[in-house]
């Protein structure tokens, strides 16, 4: 078995060399070929289509939130190694030649940089929550919402399928616990028959968040215990871990209490999301079936439309 | 006449009251709507079609790029007050409990936050450059991309369409002067005819970048004597100077000298871009057609495919 590491660095050059996706210098950003576009948006085609019938409320937000949100989604504690935020230069002409000055001499300018306010989605869900908290107590049938954005997540990594910047296609529920577990229990079918008619090998399990440090390690055997998380996991580099392509979260009435939302019958809501991440699909599409689509099984490219 | 404050208000209001864009709690950072997305990806295919026979190459990049590239670009320099930087956390256990500490105090936990090499992507043609110059000598026929971006400027505003988070859809030409010059003109009459065929009133005048401070309004000057940069404008709020919606800009060889981007003739490559606003062009239908797409005079939905 190779050094899984040198495996990460083959998959992310074949990746580099075939022009799917393209360097920018810094470990897990890339820029994306067209051709890796057009799989991307037949993924999320085909993950709209599945979610449809349900007719979900569409959202598309922008890859920031603000920081008092990420701070009461209780995210800046749980995960602060991997949440971003967004500072920016604030000062006068004064300080401004002070800047100017470190930018010549190559110095170090992040002194001059105060925060904004505004902070990096870390999970396409986010944004959701106090929106619909907003607008008052939930109906009797819930809230069901359809979102995609950009996310980031601070792992700078050699695997192609750890990027800092990704994105997340999410359906959101938010309700009583009832409404909950059967939205996670039909996404989990949906996601299976979606993967497997991809021709992709798949398996779902138990999972944990990377809660950090001691504390964290609690919160995650916690977590599993619970069932709270499942991973639909695709073998993506062999020598590898498998890659978490899609994700199905039941947070009980953490951000129903973090927000306020109020169920139907007057207590707090429960909430889940379910969550595609359509570039690790991609890569996964890739590793099975070659790195040109064109020669890929005619029934995986009818689902992508490609 | 209304004061423009209360018409950006006004204006902002509405288009939340009818549903199209979702308030974040944060000026300048909104969700959208289903319809105003349909409206947007319109407006991106609408563009893209117009920019099809060139065959550009398609680049695709996340939010962000790297600190490195921002720096190397000048725009750190040129427009410090509008540059998002991304900082995170990167202590252990103890650091972890400060952090705590000042979440639980609501506190100002700013401190904690270290850069990350990662700084939010300002405008869609700044991933391209370094892409193209490492490729070597450009080609004979110059090189031609198609980008789409989720660009940042630190720029809160009560005004929607001075957004903090938002997209640009940009074509880009690398080369010899003259193939610049042409590529500017082709696309100012491209622009022209597209937003004209949305039924939208428009001008198109020289003009010249926010440039920081004292130093910043003389080379806004000398852009604007050397007329490197013109703006499509539209007015969207009728008490309030009319808003750029498409860009045009000749950079002349400033960014082809930032990445050492060597021309076909052996000197340094000339750079220009054609960058589309495609929240302010939503933003201009609405306003000049009214909240309802379905009820948009016909030849408007046709050229977006409503």
């Amino acid at each position: 078995m190779t050094d899984p590491a040198a495996a990460y660095k083959q998959f992310r050059d074949d990746l580099l060399q075939h022009g799917l996706l393209i360097s920018m210098g810094v470990d897990g950003l890339f820029g994306r070929s067209g051709t890796f576009e057009r799989i991307v948006e037949g993924l999320n085609a085909a993950i709209g289509a599945a979610g449809d019938p349900d007719r979900p409320e569409v959202m598309r937000f922008p890859p920031g939130i603000g920081s008092l949100q990420l701070e009461k989604s209780g995210y800046l504690r749980n995960f602060p190694h991997l949440a971003g935020t967004v500072a920016s230069f604030s000062g006068g002409d004064d300080d401004h030649r002070v800047l100017l000055d470190s930018l010549s001499k190559g110095g170090d300018w992040s002194g001059t940089q105060r925060p904004t306010g505004v902070a990096l989605t870390p999970a396409a869900c986010y944004g959701v929550y106090p929106v619909v908290a907003s607008r008052g107590r939930v109906p009797a049938q819930g809230a069901l919402v359809d979102v995609y954005t950009w996310c980031f997540r601070h792992e700078p990594s050699i695997d192609p399928a750890r990027m800092q910047m990704f994105r997340q296609r999410e359906h959101v529920r938010i309700g009583s616990a009832e409404q909950i577990e059967s939205f996670r229990e039909t996404w989990m079918e949906r996601a299976r028959s979606l993967v497997e008619s991809l021709g992709l090998p798949l398996a779902i399990e138990v999972a944990s968040d990377p809660f950090f440090g001691r504390a964290g390690r609690i919160l995650a055997s916690s977590q599993r215990e619970k069932s709270l998380k499942f991973e639909l996991l695709v073998p993506i580099v062999a020598a590898a871990p498998r890659t978490a392509c899609v994700s199905f979260n039941d947070h009980r009435d953490l951000f129903g209490r973090a927000w306020a939302i109020e169920a139907f019958a007057g207590d707090t809501a429960h909430t889940a999301c379910v969550g595609f991440g359509v570039e690790r699909l991609t890569l996964a599409l890739l590793r099975h079936h070659g790195f040109v689509p064109g020669d890929w099984p005619a029934g995986v490219r009818n689902v992508l439309g490609l």
